[in-house]
């Protein structure tokens, strides 16, 4: 840091992504990534002409993207932002809505209180229940901006539409966000509420269930206000955000819808599996609606099972939070990932008897 | 605009890109784009297994792209930021700068007083000279941030090194970014003095010498301190903020910087036979150090010829600003594009007489 940064942004803490290691190949268990790769119409979408028209600026307003999603779910292209990735929709949202403050709970995706803290906003975090679950009374008439991630991450747990809607209805005067990052994986999507509440965004990527992590795509769900909102963030910082060539796949990959409904159903099966072999080992297993599997021990330590799994050439995610500071995060990969995965976690139980 | 907006941005002004019609193909000459593809290796380097590889998070520290622009520059890679754009690195540095307040030209980039609003910076703005040169000494001592486009936009002209230092050299206190998206269309790089000044950063593009507006590519060169602020606010706001794809085209455009070299050499040929045709046309021109020309003539107003350009099917930029509405911008394409456009400039101005 030099001494002419901005001080607020000098006393603050960023975020940690997972790591990426390169000193060998890991089986990579540790940020959420798809095993699958994009569907075969999807690369093949990618062309020499593609990459020639790359001297010419992308769309701004993403108008055969916004289509396509619109079509997809029903919606009007005005009920739709497109960014780079969902880190920069829930920056956004930060910005236009954290004016009153923001909440959001202690155990979720650790960016939000980044964003809060970066953004100036006063966070009120809101701890979890003691079985990880979240008790939506909690969230009733804050009158500030709410952010829930639905599924949570890293607990993998859900929370009903229903209250989802009571956080809604408690809080007219402020925006509710619901991050909808691991959805395709089992949750039940809060758009639909759109038609009653006018104080709902709905956050997606194209990271998880979509294989484009590397693409850097995501998109909000919204009342036409509030998308205009986001809208004007982005030209008032980058209005050319999302490149020609993420835009261009990711229309392909809504057109490649079945594909991925298949992939996500073959993830859910290898989860379920997976889940049932842990707890076969004695591990205690949250029921996941994602592609993650959060899960502990009472014969290992969270920590020194990610440094033993990492020894062995597998990546999973630990969190010091001391709260948290018992599990293992595991990202669902192919059965023959899992099994792997499986096959050391069981030396590594054996080793410590 | 929705009633949840935080104030502030509500109130402000965002940017306003220049137009994409889409009702007819026109000959584009309004966003300085370059007219050549990237070079064959760069479109080469796009195969299907990078695209199944999207699967994957990017880098997030752009490893392998620094060192090749670290070795291109006799820099080392903790000399470089790779941003989504180099909109992306300037919406940085006034985040990270502008504290005590931006100082920049009246007519230079326009998105340098939206970045100042949006982040609530008091903006000190320094009108260009009669003849639209910088006088540096105004920029002398100012004690905040600063930003100059060299050359400037759209002007055309440029500033000397010697200036430069000068700014550098009476700011201890402050940082100076020096814009360099048309420097490699005959301007002289700032950077060499960044051994002497820890306060200069410079400010780079993909998007207009490397053919690759649509990818989203800039990167800032700077002491290891600046770039550190860089990235602390990269990591506490969007970390994967450049995708795989961006990423590798961006490494492949290193590698093929003489393709590189041989395009500028050429669209300045172009620009200089241009600028005489429009003299001999009557027109007043500025010496251009870009990759367009600044121009305008007393038989037509700035206003005029540009719609009657785009009802020819060419499209070029007009700015309302009074200082500059007698102007139009005209970016350079291929000497065909440039004979047509010629061409329908000599029609308007016969209709006019």
């Amino acid at each position: 840091m030099s001494i002419f940064l901005n001080p607020p942004i000098e006393a603050m803490t960023a975020y940690t992504p997972g790591e990426q290691p390169r000193d060998k190949a890991y089986i990579k268990l540790n940020t959420n990534e798809n095993p699958y790769p994009p569907a075969p119409s999807v690369i093949a979408a990618m062309n020499a002409a593609e990459i020639e028209d790359l001297r010419l600026y992308s769309d701004p307003t993403a108008k055969v993207l916004k289509e396509k999603l619109a079509a997809l779910y029903g919606l009007k292209p005005e009920n739709i932002y497109v960014g780079n990735g969902s880190d920069e929709v829930l920056y956004f949202l930060f910005l236009a809505y954290g004016q009153r403050g923001a909440a959001f709970p202690d155990i979720s995706y650790g960016f939000y209180s980044v964003f809060a803290d970066f953004c100036g906003i006063e966070a009120t975090v809101i701890p979890l229940e003691s079985d990880f679950t979240i008790d939506s009374q909690k969230y009733h008439g804050l009158n500030r901006f709410i952010v829930i991630a639905n599924p949570n991450a890293p607990t993998g747990l859900s929370i009903s539409l229903g209250d989802i809607e009571g956080i809604l209805r408690t809080n007219p005067d402020a925006v509710v966000a619901i991050d909808e990052a691991y959805v395709d994986f089992g949750g039940e999507s809060a758009y639909p509420l759109m038609a009653k509440y006018e104080n709902l965004i709905v956050v997606r990527t194209f990271s998880k269930s979509r294989s484009m992590a590397g693409a850097r795509l995501g998109y909000a769900l919204g009342p036409a206000a509030l998308i205009a909102d986001l809208e004007k963030i982005k030209y008032a910082t980058n209005p050319y955000n999302v490149n020609r060539l993420t835009m261009r796949l990711g229309e392909a990959t809504v057109d490649a819808e079945p594909y991925y409904q298949a992939k996500c159903a073959a993830i859910i099966r290898t989860r379920e599996e997976t889940a049932k072999a842990l707890k076969a080992l004695g591990f205690e297993v949250l029921p996941s609606r994602t592609n993650f599997l959060f899960a502990k021990s009472d014969k290992i330590g969270g920590g020194e099972l990610y440094r033993k799994l990492k020894d062995r050439g597998i990546l999973v995610r630990h969190f010091s939070n001391p709260r948290i500071c018992d599990y293992v995060r595991i990202t669902v990969g192919t059965d023959e990932q899992m099994a792997a995965c499986l096959d050391a976690i069981r030396a590594i139980l054996e080793e410590s008897l």
